[in-house]
């Protein structure tokens, strides 16, 4: 069965076969391909397209290959791809009436079928590993509602938070990159079989058939559209993409934390190496890979996007140029996601550590220009310019939070506005407590235990509702 | 007004002032700014954190600058930013009672929240643009139903189709691109206000109302997620790009239609240009420009995906860097949709070359392959392996579509399977048809004129749902 | 040998041993880390730091592997790279003497070097297939120097042509190509073994004498630089994504002109492809995939670029992700310049329709314009104006060029500048025959065929010096 | 002057007028367009092509427009583009006499010497920045060379170094910048012009004079190249990335090192900025910045790639988009390189800190290894499994490098290999000394004062060498 031997006269320079073989990566849609095969016989016996008898010897001859697997396969490049390969299969199996499995269906269609078909369950994985890391990020945020840390803006101290508080921002990102993903999956889940090359056909097919046959949600409702677009797999990269933005996030952190100068975690032996030439060293080499296959993930997208620019319609062979990429993107962040759940989990949290650096360099400065604004009512402005002077001060003179009374705020308060402001020690002591800050702190979203234990509640219900 | 003057001494270094300075695209936001400000200050006051009259005459102030617009602010690079300018301006005009709109806020979570509250607008804006376009592709579809062109993959002749049909894969891909549009606005929808720095604050302040004042859809449920993400920005941007992508592959084809080979189409002369030096010349510059403008989107994007890997918790300054790729995709993406909606409904379509192409190079050859399997039942391979060989001989001898007989298919018949067909001439001829084979393409998705016309209704009633 | 045995306590986990192994693509680097092992181990030895009696075995057991090859190795995930993989051979050969070959030595160092030693080789193989390249495009110049063709700006008819002249502009920019690549040729060659960890060493090695045995140009200069640098990467990865660039340029034209419409060429069987469905079909398959593949070197540029960005010194794991993306560059483009090579080598032009196409739209109005000036002194601007509407009425009244004379051109000159040229019937005629206008020009750099014949002489000059 | 009167019937339509319209860039090219129009109308002269006294009338008027500047001209959106109106300009001044100056000349190869032109200057700029951003970090090396710092791997620490070390790999990879955008240069300064349209022109017009009129160093050697390529603007951007992301690395180490957590520098207030809600903040923005802007470069890299990918000879409108990204990656790059020189001169370094950070952690392992090595003659794995251990019980026992004595070692020793080293407590002590690992670190290319005064030297010389 070689489709080349009616229209043209030369085979393909061996050179050439090789340069365009999708063999490698098609192996990745086999058994699409042959349930895709199994569906269109199905229908095309069922509309009476084809004889009952002759599709039963082709899907039997289906059968026996799935069972055989793609070892039984000849892949030799010069078979062009995986559908050749399935259909010189059955052939040789089943003689000339495999030909008629052809009927009324386009390698166009058909490869555009079984990217959809695998990308689907490729996509239901994702979605249930980043439910998975969410639920351990619970369980841990759970644990450590008290624990109290400086939450850093620029990487400089900003305010005291709790550890949970943080693991909280990095489940609601999960949150929305599983959402997005779910989005992109109502658009991967429609059928394109049955547009044949482009124009669909004048066989009498049912395309609802072979759409229930296959579990698709739905069918592409033109035909040019349904063998041209790739737009699914574009999404589906820039979806991954995002899912690996915010990995490379919580690797960012645990790279800069598990530095001997954070020294607030130790990521566990299991997932750290050492050095071949530097006897102490122990490296978040984990993160850092992680971090790096992020860029990979923009690379594939860029590479994607790039190669339907301008491509003008149909088919056009470059399309076959970006599903390898689609399986990397896929196969890249699918394996990020779980070795960052699994290492996250692996990590010892240097509570007095976190403490420390949230006591003694004035990440509760804000709160108290707030107990300012709120005893003195003198504008938020003013208690600014106020507190952030003394904070200068205190900095130039080795003077420690926990050192801070009145005499010495009001000694910047004469110099700023003229007046003392009259605040107790122990009021602005309970100001510049970080904990006393977070209890506080029970707006929506904030980090006061209580706020996060609902917060945490709520997300493990819409993990309910998604596993469900 | 100067909030560096407590913490630092020096002002910033010229250059690094001008360098940092948002003030330039943060114009943008400048209507949102104080929207967000009034909805911030009249929450304050609800809660009773600051005074009903103190409220009320920064509110009446930022009415005033709203009135009298831009213009009325100070935006000298040394300012900063807008808000820094919003809140000058108030100063000026009632003094340090000003100073109590920055309670229990920050520019951190301000600027998330404006930004979101414009693009908001910019995305209903696209949206509505998209459905414009799609609604006058329809229009043009319903003329053109019986017009029959030829369709291509790989730029060859593939088979026959219509115009209408081509059409309505722009229709169905841009229908695409506005769903993935509406999926993104629906996480851009969210509201940051009350996140303050990035641990809300301990002042009571009320995040549903503010959510509700400025009309959101919900609010945000994490304070250091909400002032760090900008995923939603890097969405928008991907959404904007995949309707990019939809607009250069109709503008490549307007280009290579309009070419003297082609010879499909003319784009009219208010959407052309001439040559300075040749002066025969008309191109299509309009379409060259768009297909160029998409890959300024994928820039864009890669822009604003690089800035967020490996960005660490929460608010960086990095994220500033952000905003002017944004508006520079929404901006383009919006002037490029709209000028391809015009200029495609100026071109005038050559029917004749259109049909003469169709007739003259055996893209009904598949139709042709499609009767000898229904016909005498043949495997589609055998009857695929006749018809590519009798292509090949008449090309080699100059033999057009409308002169092949049985007797000369019969020829080829005979060398490859050792019979004759015993086609008659006009079973072969009207296989050969390419308006005939347009009529038996019926199934879903396909071009006959009935198919088409059932197509555009249902894309007529998707429009009028959502314009609704 | 296990290095992890000293500092760490557990194994590294399963999964993340098999996420960070580079062992899959380091089997590239398995001979130059050998080279490197034996220059390094000559060099410990001739400066007295280890034995000379130690370093024969280590060398002795190295060039055994090296005859071995890499299935000699023991490749298990857990060996972490292939250097480890190398000591772990060698120490099994000679026991814990072969623990002073890393004396002195760091992966970071040794990668580094591997890295470029590779790479200079691979390097040196793409220019002299681009040099080949050239020398194809430059024979078949040679046979068209007068085989007339229109030529395109804005995809229309611009201006006659000929054939050799636009295979010279290939050749140009492909001349370019190559000599960017000579230019990052000079910063990949350089050598940083000697730096080890990142500071060198206390040992007194020689790094002039492993640059020397290594045959690397010259050595890198600072220590933190040379472990820390993979800028060599990124460009060389740029000039194969500018050489992707050029090679997608011809292959558009290639599929362009190969399209029935166009009809100005026919690529060989051997470079075709045909449908499974559509038997009529001879696709351009071969050009299609290298201008996809053009984006996926772009994709592999941004992934490097962009694990560069804000990667503090020195050597990080990150950079072990950029190596499979530079192979796969290197691989990919060479794949690409010879394809498309042979490729270009098959096709036929057909020299009628190229004829045709240049007489019969006028691209030779920018002569007659010209003509105008010189004869009749007037200046550009009016002969462009004039031509201009002369083209307008012509085309709109279906007159070809071949018909215009001086009387149908004065109705326009007096309509516009209310005189008539008086240019006889026999000089319009020379003007606007495209021939007549290629012999005219012979500026540097222009068309006609002893201008041509000349740059094809240099080109030639220039290939013998590089070649020599 | 309306160019479009002859060949077209309508005005552009008064939105694709805008949206095609690149007058707002084009007025960087302003003073060259005019240069250009005067070198080729004095060759014009010289060549007899035009009246001498026609050649003096334009020349004079663009002499007059050249002092009167960009603002003497009409830039309403429908003149198109800066040529035209420097044409309407010259033509509203001295009549149709002005016409001639479009003689042999084309916009294609106007736009494209103008832009060289111009690239070319500030490429000389940039370069010159460079250079001094060098010169500036060799005066702060000579100043540090015995300032003992910790080297990081993995942001751990590595092996002790000095600060004047590690700011000569900043030189040395600001040096590659350098000589990388040196041999752009080269290809950016040749000249196309006299091209024309694509094919030259009948003229007998003379390049070489107006090569050497406008000061290019060589002439584009193929007509149509000459006016398609834009490679010369790519290449230009992206060593402008390879720059930028230099400077990003450096900006990473600033605010890395300026975090509380670090505490190695602090960049002066000058360059740095305050939070509006959080008094205590001193932000790292101008750092942060730079390196958010260096995504930005790539996105502008990623936009001119895309543009020129499979885009058919020869002008293209699509190329005029490549210009506003040019220009913004030009001045993107040359303030951040300004910047970050300003702002690295501001750096307080606490040379305490530093030292602390490479005495407590055991930064000096490895040469305790390479101690082990030379005195006792075991293999280096052996050393380092011993030293590697002895790290992990002092880490688990609080026991500091200073603490380490010969029977600490022993007992491990004895664990491992079964005897003891009796390596003296000095020994030992001194090779965990980071001030003497870095005397003996002598080799070419490490931080030995010694050494790398001596790699200051060389430096300097270099840019002596340049900057003569």
């Amino acid at each position: 069965m070689n489709i080349r031997a009616g229209r043209l006269k030369k085979k393909m320079n061996r050179y050439a076969a090789s340069f365009t073989s999708s063999l490698e990566f098609d192996k990745r849609i086999f058994e699409a391909d042959v349930d895709c095969n199994i569906a269109h016989c199905t229908m095309l016996a069922a509309e009476g397209i084809i004889e009952q008898e002759d599709a039963d010897k082709i899907i039997n001859s289906l059968d026996e290959l799935k069972k055989a697997g793609i070892e039984a396969l000849d892949l030799d490049p010069s078979v062009e791809d995986i559908h050749m390969a399935v259909e010189s299969y059955v052939t040789q199996k089943i003689g000339d009436v495999a030909g008629f499995m052809h009927t009324a269906k386009s390698r166009n269609d058909q490869v555009a079928t079984d990217l959809r078909l695998v990308l689907v369950r490729e996509i239901e994985e994702i979605e249930h590993d980043i439910l998975k890391f969410i639920d351990n990020i619970l369980k841990m945020a759970e644990i450590h509602t008290e624990t109290v840390m400086v939450g850093y803006t620029h990487l400089q101290h900003a305010q005291p938070t709790t550890f949970a508080h943080h693991l909280l921002a990095y489940a609601n990102a999960l949150k929305r990159d599983y959402e997005r993903l779910k989005d992109a999956y109502n658009r991967v889940n429609m059928n394109p079989l049955g547009s044949a090359a482009m124009t669909t056909t004048s066989f009498n097919i049912n395309r609802e058939l072979t759409t229930e046959l296959l579990g698709f949600h739905g069918l592409m409702k033109n035909s040019i559209d349904a063998v041209s677009s790739r737009d699914f797999a574009a999404e589906t990269v820039f979806c991954l993409c995002m899912l690996a933005s915010t990995l490379s996030k919580i690797c960012e952190e645990l790279i800069n934390w598990s530095s001997y100068e954070f020294g607030i975690l130790e990521i566990s032996d299991e997932f750290s190496s050492t050095s071949s030439i530097m006897p102490q060293k122990k490296n978040p080499d984990l993160a850092e890979i992680t971090r790096a296959k992020t860029a990979v993930l923009y690379g594939e997208l860029m590479t994607v996007m790039t190669i339907l620019k301008a491509l003008p319609h149909s088919y056009n062979r470059d399309l076959q140029e970006i599903t390898p990429h689609l399986w990397n993107a896929v196969d890249t962040s699918k394996s990020m996601v779980n070795i960052v759940n699994k290492m996250l989990f692996t990590i010892k949290i240097d509570k007095n550590r976190l403490k420390d650096l949230a006591t003694s360099n004035f990440s509760t400065a804000t709160e108290l220009a707030d107990v300012i604004v709120r005893e003195k009512n003198v504008p938020f402005r003013v208690a600014h310019k106020i507190v952030g002077r003394m904070v200068m001060h205190a900095l130039e003179n080795d003077i420690t939070p926990g050192e801070i009374g009145s005499k010495f705020l009001d000694k910047i308060a004469q110099d700023l506005i003229g007046e003392n402001l009259d605040l107790k020690d122990e009021i602005i002591q309970k100001a510049l407590d970080p904990y006393e800050n977070i209890l506080m702190r029970k707006t929506v979203g904030g980090p006061s235990p209580d706020t996060v234990k609902s917060a945490i509640a709520e997300l493990n219900a819409f993990l309910d509702k998604e596993q469900s």
